[in-house]
């Protein structure tokens, strides 16, 4: 007897069934949008992520030597593969280049609800466009495949910030501010204590009186924004707060305006980000963590090497999504479906593999006996698989040229001329046949 | 500049797309015979593969030990996995189990034409079943795949086997063989020279004439495999004919008889089969290497710790079936397709927005601009992605209520009111608005 590797899971169909329905819905969502679909490998070099996602990345890496000596680790995100991968082509790429794949991650963490150590998640970016948009139109996907699923203004809540006006709030301070350090201080306010937060910002160069006027201006609201760009005086948050202003607006004119509200102490951990990013949070707060979260990275391809390149993306994950769905009774069934169950009675198998057959390529999900088993046994097992009508071929009917049809809802059967069947019917059921 | 992994592969859209319609294609025949998706992990524990799989596999594992000291390994093939998964809920599973997964694995092998580090299989199991129609079954899912792919019987053959009469013949020499060695050996033999096949005959252990005696029984025709039950004189061999014989009826019935030749020359590598076996090869020869295998394994989940259990499945790789699909002429068009591109011209975003939006809303791929671009612009980038229609919101037409609607395959257009776009349409073309 083996062990399953701690943090990671199993699914067995009836689970996985939602699952699936869950991932194809968000992913649907993007690809109505035009998102097309990539792949991307699981390895990647280590230096890359040492490079660009920050040492909380790089802490948690699954990282080994292969075979042929290559420091190499599991994907721990997917943001700088597509990056690597939009530089490799750069040339030849239509832009924007707006790309979708959902498949799993690796980090080594501690498993909790909600988080494990592999998990799956689904991404969304568009490369070559820095309009507002692009921003809005990430934001309008996030919604649709939220609302696809069930969930309504009422259940969440993209909060909204931008790096920029963060950024240039600190650099409008008299001091020697670490921006990256303060910026994931920002990021961990709603996870410490009061004292470790301002003790961050302190680490990050502010004085303590500053650290506190700093998050002071995190509350203003949205109205007052212009008072930001007056404390800072500088064109850097005067450009931030508008383009902010502008990605609302769009957002606007994509029907998604009402899931957006203004949250400057949203900062996203990672360090790439660059100017609006946004968190998608469960309404009640039940679900106590971010759901997922994106935003704009418009440096990062050019410090993959690549000509520079504005880019916005998100990426929820199901394990989190999972627990927001569930908190509001959206989270699909987890029961299996089945078309029809194809029973045989006696040596009957060549008629019901072609009953079968015949049903299958009018696109039906059809399972029949593959173990030689009894009537009840099989009747049994058509019931534990969900099937909505029981096709049985029994030697005696099929002396009269028949098979007999029951629905497994109502339990009510009629027999049907074995030649006719499936016939003319797309989607044969007791109501056909029953007089 | 990052580069990738070698062996590992990037896929962008056109590519994937035709890859996901293959691997769609392939999982939803199996979907169609009730077997139910479930989800895997990347990672194992390295006994798993040493215990179970074979040398070959465990030199070619990408094997680490993770920060908690574990040994793991990158997954190098799925039948072990659901092997486990299987034994942890044996007493609660419905019986039999049917199960289908597509996801990559991972070898450590020299990278070669249809070869890579980094390959997708679809992977087929059933579990509970020792009857020759679950055998058939499987060659029917993998006879449907291909045929749904495009494929015809001019196309591919299963080469089918039977692992019992291998090894009762064996057996049934006057010397002391080790099976699993002679069973490789017969693996290898389209692989290596003659003399190294016999070679490894050898040291399996027959004679050098036991082992050409031995070789000529493998081209025994179907027609005569008496003369291999009178040769051996066991029970074990009678039997396994009967098995053999009685799959290929059960295949008949299910209509793939047609695809399948006796061929006990196929052995296939992995220890752990037991009863029938498969390969499909290419018809013309011209992907020279097995496409894919299969076949039965009923001492696996025993070995894993669980109840006796009898399973077979099959798992078609990508790397190669892509190579067959492309010699047959029946690989997909590799290019996006997209159903319509609104564009923007002028301030127009909110109505442009509100038609995309109308049109996702009845389930069509709608790109419209993120990047404020130029009308010739947009229609190069609606021409790039394939775009069907392209409906052009203009300030001018909308203040005649009015917008363009133009078909990219004739270049036609015609005006349609605003207030009626896409209004009662499902799917509103040029021909819809054409007067």
């Amino acid at each position: 007897m083996y062990d399953r590797i701690k943090g990671f899971r199993d699914f067995y169909p009836a689970e996985m069934q939602s699952r699936r329905q869950v991932m194809d819905t968000v992913e649907g969502a993007a690809k109505n949008y035009g998102f097309r679909e990539i792949g991307t490998p699981a390895l990647e070099a280590v230096e890359m992520y040492a490079d660009k996602s920050g040492d909380e990345i790089v802490e948690e890496l699954y990282a080994f030597e292969d075979q042929g000596g290559r420091e190499v680790a599991l994907t721990p995100e997917l943001t700088p593969t597509v990056a690597r991968m939009f530089v490799a082509k750069q040339q030849e790429l239509s832009k924007p280049v707006k790309w979708v794949s959902t498949r799993p991650f690796w980090r080594y963490e501690e498993p909790q609800q909600g988080r494990f150590r592999e998990f799956y998640q689904t991404n969304v970016d568009i490369f070559g466009s820095s309009d507002p948009t692009a921003d809005a139109e990430v934001l309008a996907v996030a919604a649709d495949a939220l609302t696809d699923l069930g969930l309504t203004a009422e259940d969440f809540d993209f909060r909204v910030s931008h790096r920029d006006i963060l950024g240039g709030l600190l650099e409008s301070f008299d001091a020697d501010v670490d921006t990256r350090a303060a910026i994931r201080a920002v990021d961990k306010r709603a996870k410490v204590e009061d004292d470790e937060y301002a003790r961050l910002l302190e680490e990050a160069g502010l004085t303590h009186a500053q650290a506190m006027e700093f998050d002071g201006l995190l509350d203003t609201p949205e109205d007052s924004l212009d008072e930001l760009v007056a404390f800072a005086g500088t064109d850097r948050v005067e450009a931030a707060v508008e383009n902010l202003q502008n990605v609302l607006a769009a957002a606007n004119d994509f029907g998604v305006r009402e899931y957006c509200t203004l949250s400057l102490t949203t900062a996203r951990g990672l360090d790439y980000y660059t100017g609006v990013v946004f968190e998608c949070f469960d309404s009640t707060g039940e679900v106590s963590r971010s759901v997922f979260g994106g935003g704009r990275y418009d440096d990062l391809i050019e410090g993959f090497g690549g000509q520079p390149t504005p880019a916005v993306g998100f990426a929820p994950g199901y394990a989190t999504l999972s627990l927001l769905c569930q908190r509001a009774g959206v989270w699909p069934a987890e029961e299996l479906s089945t078309d029809y169950y194809v029973l045989q009675v006696g040596d009957t198998r060549d008629v019901a593999a072609r009953v079968a057959r015949d049903l299958r390529a009018r696109g039906h999900v059809v399972e029949s006996d593959v173990s030689g088993r009894s009537f009840g046994a099989q009747l049994d097992y058509a019931d534990s698989i969900n099937a909505e009508t029981v096709v049985i071929v029994g030697e005696q009917d099929l002396a009269n040229g028949e098979v007999t049809v029951k629905d497994m809802d109502s339990g009510d059967q009629t027999t049907a001329p074995v030649d006719a069947f499936p016939g003319d019917h797309d989607r044969p059921t007791f109501e056909d046949f029953a007089e």
